[in-house]
């Protein structure tokens, strides 16, 4: 086991052939609760319901979802319509569908199962490897030692393993690059209260927990060299649709000269949206933040403002960090040049 | 009524001569329940407790809490220190600390009680009248009518009455030139979701909750015209020590041309402070952070950072408000000008 093996130990999902068993990360940190999806619909609904949750590993349980759509005998339209409402903001999950969908249409009826199986498997271990080299690159970045500061959940959990930003955290850890990580609680899911800090814990990384509006004050301290973040979606000129909360770190971390690098699969870019205000931001209900696990929190009646996700613009992001190279102050140059090359690593220091 | 009583329905504690009344704070907004103190220990213990909060009620509080302790026996020393510490960050604590103290000195032990009890609601009273001008001087300052974000709860139920920042609010709503209040939930302590809201319910103001992480996409959404919070310290050359989310809200707010407001009584303003570098933050205890209702969110042995103020630079403010005026942009002279005269009102447009 070399290091990065001693800092890989979380897994948000396996594939069992006749089903798909999903980690419930609403349960989490306090219970590990293993669900059995046996139908697209039911991948469908733990989608929805966030039992799965991080634009890859949607993307990669939707296409193990296709594939037991074969096997339950769903029909393969309408469950790929079904598994790409489940979230409308993450391109992976759609991304995923049209890959396995190619696919189905090339195969007979008999081989389909199995065709359908072998290429949400390839995806699933594609989304490690490059997380893996994402690792790599972004912790190349990072230059001295020094404290990160993270949002939401980037890691294994939200991944086919590994992790995107918290994947380049695992690989500055076992580098000695990074010394401790901040995880923003990221309200009103709290992801990184209950599953980041349950990760790196279970990594032997040390993590401090912060309020959202404690980051910008922690920015400012000189504590942290840089915010690292993953995506959802990256538009062609490299705006950043990221978890609510992102915009705002990114402001205060150019402000007081902190880096700010965002770590997002190639599967993550959506080369025909322009911009990011183009993108249509989820809403979900107003109870995620009026209420606790149930227990209301703000009197009834009270509304709430409540977008799920916000949109970093191209400007404020030091360094994009995808499986085909690294990006410095991206832009639409920039990202175009990733498609060129297998390894394209623009040049440019440490902010 | 005018339209501004209409506004001015709630009330954080009652003066009953032989005790303080306080309504329990941590209970809102599900229960009603009030809290009898007869002792400055009480006092003291409710401060700590957070049964009170919001820097001019807890030196209001303190204030009633001296004249207690010559009521109950107490060595006025001790009843002024253990009423001290209990919030080592609010400037009001320890003014209305020394103002009560000074009266305590002047007067024989016969007269003693009725003088500090005359005192404390001079305290009060002065602290509501005061809400009531700031209310007047910071709504003419809004402009054409939209919505405002505010952050914690600077309400009746952190004041003698009216409120600062939500004092401006009331006044605004009250005149048609705030259409509708964002407040931020307010992490960990959720005064917003829980007071904030409860508050501005209750005066029939129309209220949605967001999340901290949310604020600075609302900001840049154009929704709000001006962002308007209150002060637990305020310092010589108007740097700003706040709840915990502020500085974040100044600076994107100044990114996209949003009005910064700082409403503050003069007792918040500390001439002996040269800039906010000096001013220790308090830390209070992880769990308030990593617990909920005294239920775990993060897994045990996770640390937390939980500073309950950060610093806003005068440089991010673009109004500040007293009882005495108000400065544009302030700066060490404009804040001196305060002290000079008894409306001071320095020249500045709308942001």
């Amino acid at each position: 086991m070399n290091d990065i093996d001693a800092v890989d130990n979380v897994r948000a999902m396996h594939w069992r052939e006749d089903r798909l068993d999903l980690l419930d990360q609403r349960r989490l940190p306090h219970e590990e609760i293993w669900l059995s999806c046996r139908t697209a619909a039911e991948v469908a609904a733990a989608i929805r319901a966030m039992v799965v949750r991080g634009a890859p590993a949607i993307g990669i349980a939707a296409a193990y979802g296709m594939a037991l759509a074969v096997r339950a005998g769903e029909d393969l339209g309408a469950a790929a319509s079904a598994l790409g409402q489940a979230r409308p903001t993450a391109v992976n999950l759609h991304w995923a569908l049209e890959r396995v969908s190619q696919v189905a249409g090339g195969v007979s009826a008999a081989e389909r199962f199995r065709a359908l199986a072998a290429e949400a498997r390839a995806i699933h271990a594609e989304d490690e490897a490059a997380n893996r080299r994402m690792g790599r690159l972004g912790a190349a970045r990072l230059g001295p030692p020094g404290a990160v500061l993270t949002h939401c959940n980037t890691g294994a959990l939200a991944t086919g393993g590994f992790g995107t930003a918290l994947g380049v955290v695992r690989t500055g850890w076992a580098q000695g690059v990074v010394t401790e990580v901040f995880a923003d609680e990221t309200r009103p899911w709290l992801q990184g209260s209950r599953l980041t800090a349950w990760e790196l814990q279970r990594e032997r990384i040390p993590v401090r927990v912060l309020c959202e509006g404690a980051a910008p004050a922690l920015l400012a301290s000189g504590l942290v060299r840089w915010v690292v973040v993953g995506a959802d979606r990256v538009a062609a000129n490299g705006d950043v649709i990221n978890k609510i909360g992102t915009y705002g770190l990114a402001v205060a971390a150019r402000r007081h000269g902190v880096g700010f690098m965002v770590v997002a699969p190639m599967s993550t870019l959506d080369p025909a949206m322009p911009s990011g205000a183009g993108v249509t931001i989820e809403e979900r209900p107003a109870d995620e933040v009026l209420a606790w696990d149930g227990h209301r929190v703000a009197p009834a009646g009270v509304g709430a403002w409540n977008p799920v996700f916000d949109m970093t613009p191209a400007e404020l992001v030091d360094v994009l960090v995808t499986e085909r190279g690294v990006v410095h102050r991206p832009d639409a140059a920039g990202i175009a040049r990733l498609d060129e090359a297998s390894a394209v690593d623009t040049a440019g220091a440490a902010p």
